[in-house]
């Protein structure tokens, strides 16, 4: 039986459900309103007809991939077509089916840390090898302002003759940082002379709220090895529709349809329906952002008291809906047992992001502006009672 | 990349649709009347809330799996908790959960042919290699009927030390057959002592209207060895929704979860409520189920004149919705594709069922009755014109 660590923050979640008054910025999920009401009555009368009953093409309904390259050619001024987008399972599904296809029993896929905690048991699950680099660390500026800062140079020393792929979280979860156009394009080139693939995971793609971010879109098009992720749980709140899209290139196409033929059949047809909505009415997010982008002044600001009383550090995010915050202990761990008790505060501990940020714990803001600020109190006061 | 045959039907199921008054017999899905309204209706007002908007657990909603349990209990007569259940992206959704789970690379699967086409590609999805044995023939009795007889012996003799799992879809597809008692028992018993899994897949239980047919399910928790898959596409009509779920061992539930984490999140939400009213309410899939019974003698006694003249062999299908008819062609295929054209009918052709089978073509009989009868007529003035 294959062995997979199942990340901490997933039984923490479920520890927050079941207790009461608890607030969990736990789980990495939009809550701030849930889908658009337009988006669901959208799906109800598509439920009044047969369309949704039976298998679809293994790919992805023909609409919606038109749809989605339609929206990514506009939005990254690209010329991609139908055939280069297929739809998943959500993005973890897109994932799972690159994984399965591009890698051999094995093979090394490198995960600059701190990274994703599911994408290890993804590259687990296509019997490869994830290699964690730690290329993304917090530095102290002369002001005292921490950031995030992307060294790929320690990525490609981590490269060996086994290395087949890159998986890249851009915008970052959880450092809240992204990826600039000097940095895509060093490493779509770097990847490209030594074969190997670069997948750029763009889930939070809608949370860019400040500082660079190049999507690697306009790549696919132009290169053998560039694939990008993208998915309807983050923007639109879908996280339990399941529908997400990968981008590749075009002569990969048949063998994900086998491989999606083979290990979904196709993903559900109601979810595509209503994501096809959900891109026709992007204002229907606009304001779901507008308070995510709220929320991150409540949580940052929140915590500024701990952090200048040195008990706390954490670099401001730039771009999608978590804090990466920074502790004196060694291992947070248990802190992070402690605080789900007493505070009654669900965080995911730094462990499950890769084996760099043990000392680190993520919080994600993208609740109720209201829980945000009684779950920073929270915290707050059982900082000020440890220390 | 790794390489997997695409069924042929799939491709001809594609040709049948995007054709002019083709019918189709391809695809093995259910199509006489759609999802029941009824549970569309629920679904519908399930999305009235946001209960469907978040992600849920990876193994399923428990409401669903205690749903499953208590049914298979009811009608199987056996001990089934929830703890035995998980709910799967749709049958196939299962199986890759179970093959990427338990097989390592270069494990050998041995698959009993023919059968369903899509095993191969689950299989060598996981890295492991498929291995077909001819264990099902049509013996011509002395009355002149043909039946299906499943021979045991033929899979034990192609057991290696790498040997790790049997997958045996009962009832059969595509040959109209299933497995009594003393079948069933004696696969778990040589699999328990040869430490081989065995994969009993019954989305065709609903579709058993003569002969034995034994599940698998009491088995479970008598054995480390016994998983048992079912499905909502085939008894509810709906294929479009992705629902499945398995039947397993308690220890190995764990594994499951991480799998199902890593590679789809957990399935959607909406069909997981819609396949808990779908199995309060039975009775909507009993018209249908009669209607498939009616298909299945319009479509038997249909080709019989061919039959008479030597031109076709078919043994009268006992459960499941196909006949399985054999050819005097040594390879069909190229056959099928003329009677697509010429005729407008859509075949499977039997090669897609394994190597032991390229002189038969399946032909999926769950339609509209007059669709039956037309694609039948079709068929019979094809091959009379032919020979």
């Amino acid at each position: 039986m294959i062995k997979l660590q199942t990340p901490v923050f997933k039984k923490i979640e479920e520890q927050a459900q079941s207790m009461q008054d608890c607030i969990s910025f736990s789980q990495g999920a939009l809550r701030v309103g849930g889908v658009p009401g337009r988006i669901r009555e959208y799906a109800q009368e598509i439920l009044k007809t047969d369309k949704a009953d039976y298998y679809v093409n293994g790919l992805g309904i023909m609409p919606l991939r038109q749809e989605i390259a339609e929206n990514l050619q506009k939005k990254y001024g690209t010329t991609i077509n139908p055939e280069h987008v297929f739809v998943t399972h959500g993005g973890i599904g897109g994932l799972n089916t690159i994984c399965l296809a591009l890698l051999n029993a094995g093979d090394e896929v490198i995960l600059p840390a701190p990274t994703y905690p599911v994408y290890q048991n993804v590259i687990k699950a296509s019997k490869a090898i994830p290699v964690f680099v730690d290329a993304s660390f917090t530095s102290v500026y002369e002001n005292g302002a921490n950031e995030w800062v992307f060294d790929f140079d320690r990525v490609k020393s981590a490269v060996t003759s086994k290395t087949k792929m890159i998986i890249i979280p851009n915008p970052s979860n959880p450092a809240g940082m992204s990826l600039g156009k000097n940095d895509v394009l060093a490493i779509k080139e770097f990847c490209e002379s030594n074969k190997i693939y670069f997948v750029s995971d763009e889930v939070y793609e809608h949370f860019v709220f400040e500082g660079e971010f190049y999507s690697a879109t306009p790549l696919v098009a132009k290169s053998e090895y560039v694939l990008r992720v993208g998915s309807f749980s983050k923007n639109f709140s879908m996280s339990g529709w399941r529908v997400g899209f990968v981008v590749s290139p075009a002569h990969m196409m048949s063998t994900f349809s086998a491989i999606q033929s083979a290990t979904i059949c196709c993903p559900a047809a109601i979810s595509q329906y209503a994501a096809i909505y959900a891109l026709g009415h992007p204002e229907l997010m606009d304001e779901q952002i507008a308070i995510v982008k709220l929320d991150r002044e409540l949580a940052y600001n929140g915590l500024q008291p701990l952090v200048k009383q040195g008990i706390l550090s954490v670099a401001y995010p730039k771009s999608g809906f978590y804090l990466f915050v920074k502790t004196s202990e060694k291992d947070c761990s248990e802190m992070v047992m402690d605080i789900l008790h007493k505070a009654k505060v669900a965080l995911a501990p730094g462990k499950d992001f890769g084996p760099f940020s043990t000392d680190f714990f993520r919080l994600c803001y993208a609740r109720d502006p209201k829980l945000v600020q009684e779950g920073i109190d929270r915290l707050c006061n059982y900082f000020k009672e440890r220390y």
